[in-house]
């Protein structure tokens, strides 16, 4: 029986975690779930799942809840109200839901208190790839990927194959914006980019899914999390969304990934981990599917993609920069500030700006983080 | 240093597998050869590759090494040659890429050596594959597939994972025929069916790709292989051969091995497993693939599939029957005795005459496989 705390419970992935959860109720149990302010949606998460502990950033709203439920479940409100989850003793497994860079420190408490940590968030392995699985390796904590395409990398590629591995073939549906030519892109709406082919997800992710800055991200990540050289991860374009990922080792054998486009799979997998559960969720049919297909992306229409890329070659703190100002200038568009075009030149000023560290500690990665978010600033205000 | 021998050496996965062994000389020592009778080609293969014995089924063909290399070579002759390299306390590995129900006798005489065999015959496997695993098992002899379909479902299904396997999808062609009515079966000459669309492959082996009887057997060499119920086992025309075989887990998550259509790869991994060696060899590239396809196998088209699942259904000696029969059907038709309609025919009729034993001991499975084929020669007779 594992024991299970959800970082973000009210977005999507914690949704999905959720059902999950409740579809194996004798391996796994909730202990916690955390949430930022949407109180509605996590009353009905206490009424259906019944946790223990309740973390709630927003303060009103913590009282609320506790007014609601009483003591049928603790409420811990504020920023560092989560970190009871990271550290609490009957937890085994965190599931990292949060977007953005604010997952960072809840993700090094988890691992500093040994937890395992299925994580979807990006930003931070992003930010500080190195040190998280430096730490990880310390502790103890497993650090096991929810993001389909990097639970597709880890299921293809063993621990004991890493030494064998010669590339990986990071696959992407391509995008919103995919079949759109790139003189069009500066008409492009926010509500445009917001009808995402493929996953319904959260709207950083969306955003990040349409510049493609959503690759990039992962190409870091996936450096990170499998100790890969940059060099060696190659983004394919494919449409159908069915394969999502490759390994392809030294002796040119290939192993990928297949599954239905469904978050509840990859979500399970990082669960129940090294096992695998029989479960209900729709399979592939291989005789429905029609065609599959490759492209090469297009760097010259997805600038986000190639300064990601610069990025991981750079390495030191340019991941962070890139996704501090990648956060602000994709905010600055989900309020109307900016247009699409302008999300991958925020970016690019940005890092010409900010001085990068080689080998950022945690301390630099939060200052830089922090500059880096100054100055995104300043670019979107000049 | 792994010290092989090859069976079958003058054939065309002998051939590969020397090519393979050249490439790494500080990983693989050939140590010894075996050929039927062409005696050229061994001869060649001594000089270049310097084994240090050699097995000739041909006793004049043995005399004429033996005079052609004097002292440079040990060469041992006859049905019984061979049994001197699969029990040589020299050779780790042995190579089995004889085709047919001869090479059971080898392969039961190295497993009882508890040596690893890479294996390239299905016949044996089919013939008696629960006794060969049992074996296996007890002398701690490794049982290493060539062939890349079985190669590509144990590079997907570690062993740890053989309780989660919901589904294996085994790959084909589709052969030579694949495009051709039906109608037009009754016209196919023996010089359409040896004309096969991927590999360059033994006569045998070629009619079985044309008749799927090849598919139908690596059905049934899957199942012993990796202890798979028959249910479970679906065959898939993917005519593109970039998916080499797919395995489903219980959670819908699918593990499917691509490579470049090239035997010196399940060659290799077979060799060198459980390391991987990096290669020279040629490998995918995504963006010269157009489409990858899928289509149901047509049992009506090619009978021999069906009754190759009949017979893996029934279990017992009944697959002994099926690849008995084939054999002698296929020689029939490749010596122009009965056209390529009658082979699933002379099987169908064979496997209603010959009594089949449940469980059947190795001696019953000799005993079935001559019992079989006498009846399907006096079918073809009748």
């Amino acid at each position: 029986m594992k024991r299970i705390a959800i970082l973000g419970s009210t977005g999507s992935i914690g949704k999905n975690t959720l059902e999950v959860i409740k579809n194996f109720p004798r391996d796994f149990s909730l202990v916690g779930l955390s949430a930022n302010s949407n109180i509605e949606t996590l009353s009905e998460q206490i009424k259906r799942f019944g946790p223990k502990i309740v973390s709630v950033i927003d303060k009103q709203g913590a009282d609320a809840l506790e007014k609601r439920f009483g003591s049928k479940v603790k409420v811990v409100a504020g920023q560092d109200g989560i970190l009871e989850l990271t550290k609490n003793s009957n937890v085994d497994l965190v599931v990292l839901a949060i977007s953005g860079s604010k997952a960072l420190k809840p993700l090094i408490s988890a691992i500093e208190h040994g937890k395992d940590i299925a994580i979807a968030n990006k930003e931070a392995l992003v930010m500080a790839g190195r040190i998280i699985m430096q730490k990880a390796k310390k502790y103890g904590a497993k650090i096991l990927p929810i993001d389909s395409e990097q639970s597709a990398i880890w299921q293809c590629l063993e621990e004991n194959n890493k030494d064998y591995l010669r590339k990986i073939y990071l696959t992407a549906s391509g995008g919103p914006l995919k079949n759109i030519n790139k003189n069009n892109f500066k008409q492009i709406s926010l509500e445009d980019v917001l009808k995402h082919p493929c996953w319904k997800m959260g709207k950083k992710i969306t955003v990040d899914s349409a510049t493609l800055m959503n690759k990039g991200l992962e190409v870091i990540e996936a450096m990170n999390l499998f100790s890969a050289d940059v060099s060696k991860i190659e983004v394919l374009i494919h449409p159908e969304v069915i394969i999502h990922s490759m390994v392809e080792f030294v002796d040119r054998s290939i192993l990928a990934q297949l599954a239905f486009a469904d978050m509840r799979i990859p979500i399970q997998y990082a669960l129940s981990y090294p096992k695998r559960l029989s479960n209900g969720l729709p399979g592939l049919d291989f005789l429905k599917i029609k065609n599959l297909s490759f492209e090469k992306p297009d760097m010259g229409k997805f600038p986000c993609l190639r300064l990601a890329y610069e990025a991981a070659r750079d390495g030191g703190g340019a991941p962070c920069v890139l996704s501090a100002a990648d956060e602000v200038a994709v905010e600055a568009f989900l309020n109307k500030r900016i247009n699409f075009v302008s999300i991958p030149k925020i970016i690019e000023k940005t890092m010409a700006r900010v001085r990068l560290r080689n080998n950022p500690s945690l301390s630099d990665i939060f200052m830089l983080d922090l500059e880096a978010r100054i100055k995104a600033m300043e670019v979107i205000n000049n």
